[in-house]
């Protein structure tokens, strides 16, 4: 069958800020699967602060390739519906996930394993959830919270967490796991109104890091210190929290977005990390695909119950994706983007 | 008693590289030991990296406090022999450790706790040992490299360790203790004659790292990249060991001397602990007093038999501390530096 179907391209690497015009959008044939493959109608496209990184030729060692230019970028979450299936297990109808977003039309082949694990084909048993909550709560967001407060100890409770860039898709998933698991949760964001919607909507202490003092205002909502610190951001943060952290405290690093378009110093405190015997612990959810499953058990009955909340900022159409990823690189997006595919 | 002792002051801290004319050394009348107290005269103090970071006025935070100036230095290893004792449990003649050296007698009350714990007053049963090891191998060296390896897992054997500035006290300790668990150990030191001994008398893997380039020098030896990293160094070699780590690598990190003379600037790789899933655990031997008998146990077996190589450099007099230190910071020593005092 003749179709055509829309995919996102990478024009060039961006020497900074990254911009829509290093983007393409272009019309291409799309295959007919063969035996063993699955075509798929992509219905909403993932927005990860991790593209970033492969926006460059030189992705960091050990993480996921850079993209290449002037072909489809492969390796983005995607949620949609089963067109064609010449393989077994899958029908048309079917909702599925998988990696290859950024695009209308995808054929997968579910034999092959993506993004380390979270991104092979699968088909999801959606019930009473919408479809794209498995790009976000329900799928590598809440794999990637739930496992950083796990690898970090900090799912029993009885502590203080201190999370930043707290309006984005994962933190804002850590910020209610860890309070829903009886931590005290100090949340901070860039903005008056992101501040607003931590507390008003996911019940944490929050301020706004762009005001003040980074140290006094940690210094203000916990002076006894924090116990752990949940990273995304890296640079001044990461800074602030090991002048925070109390004896034996701990981070969780699943990234550092303030480092991302510049170049990156590192923690020029980091000796406090012998002095107070820290544990800084790297990590990314996919190296955590044991805990998919106690996740969405946890997560799912959370949202059932109305206890997490999970929001989402939405792109209408494919062209859009670009754009997305620039605002949410910019700090102009809260919880989960995604783009919508019409 | 009318007794009159020597004892080691600051002067003033050092702006640069130590020199012994930050110092002075003073004779000062010993004061008898009150009811409760022990008078102790000592023969052997310590010298070690860490005393560095206490000659400044902004000592790190969770750290030991600066010293100040003009007075003795309190909170320096030392074993001697008790004069006089006033306390229970203590008697003229014991042998045992503290934490007043640097000066020719102490009075010591055994009820504080000092350095965490280490350096409270403790009766030696020396046996077959010499008193000076307590200050190295069977004291808060050999401590501090067993609890290093122990914080990250490291004892199980197996895999292979990298220790950086191999020659010191604690990590020519870490070197031999992760070799005889059954680990392949890569040592590096910044002279030839180090890298020798360390090739000779320890039996592992060397190289001189201010020979060629320190992370080609590490491919070479372990192009499997290495499993873990001992760390006393910081800087570039951190840099080096973040770069050269196999995923869930881990680090222990016990000091970083490369920066304790500068201003320390942070490895700006960090971001790899993200992507490869590292643990960079800080800590320190008087956190791990819990793991002291153990630690003796396992290496006065190794004495005894031969297995475990322990040398020092000493420095022949009380007055010579502040040369010993300044000696040992820029790389001239090899394993424990120890003051014998007349």
């Amino acid at each position: 069958m003749n179709r055509v179907g829309r995919e996102v391209r990478v024009r060039r690497y961006p020497a900074g800020a990254v911009t829509p015009d290093d983007f393409e959008v272009v019309e291409v044939p799309v295959a007919d699967p063969d035996p063993g493959q699955v075509l798929v109608r992509n219905t909403w496209t993932s927005v990860d602060p991790g593209l970033r990184l492969r926006l460059r030729p030189d992705a960091p060692a050990g993480y996921f390739a850079a993209f290449p230019l002037g072909q489809a970028m492969d390796g983005i979450m995607a949620v949609g519906e089963v067109v064609e299936s010449r393989a077994e297990g899958f029908a048309p109808g079917d909702v599925v996930s998988h990696a290859q977003g950024w695009r209308d039309y995808a054929v997968v082949d579910p034999r092959a394993t993506q993004l380390g694990g979270i991104g092979t084909l699968s088909r999801l048993d959606v019930g009473d959830a919408e479809p794209q909550w498995y790009l976000g709560a329900l799928g590598g967001m809440g794999l990637t919270a739930y496992a950083g407060l796990h690898v970090i100890d900090a799912l029993d409770g009885g502590e203080t967490v201190w999370v930043s860039a707290a309006a984005g898709a994962v933190v804002s998933l850590a910020a209610q796991i860890a309070r829903l698991r009886g931590n005290r949760v100090i949340a901070s964001a860039g903005t008056d109104d992101k501040v607003a919607w931590l507390r008003q909507a996911l019940g944490v202490d929050a301020f706004n890091y762009r005001v003040g003092d980074l140290r006094s205002s940690l210094r203000e909502l916990a002076p006894e210190g924090i116990d752990a610190y949940f990273d995304s951001v890296g640079g001044a943060h990461l800074e602030a929290a090991l002048d925070h952290l109390t004896r034996r405290g701990r981070v969780a690093m699943c990234g550092s977005i303030s480092e991302y378009e510049s170049e990156p110093s590192g923690p020029r405190n980091l000796f406090l990390a012998v002095s107070k015997d820290l544990m800084l612990r790297g990590f990314r959810g996919s190296s955590n695909l044991h805990l998919m499953a106690e996740m969405r058990d946890q997560l799912s009955a959370w949202l059932r119950s109305g206890e997490l909340v999970h929001r989402e900022t939405v792109f209408d159409g494919l062209d859009q994706a670009p754009h997305a990823l620039a605002e949410m690189i910019s700090g102009r997006t809260t919880g989960k983007t995604l783009v919508s595919i019409g």
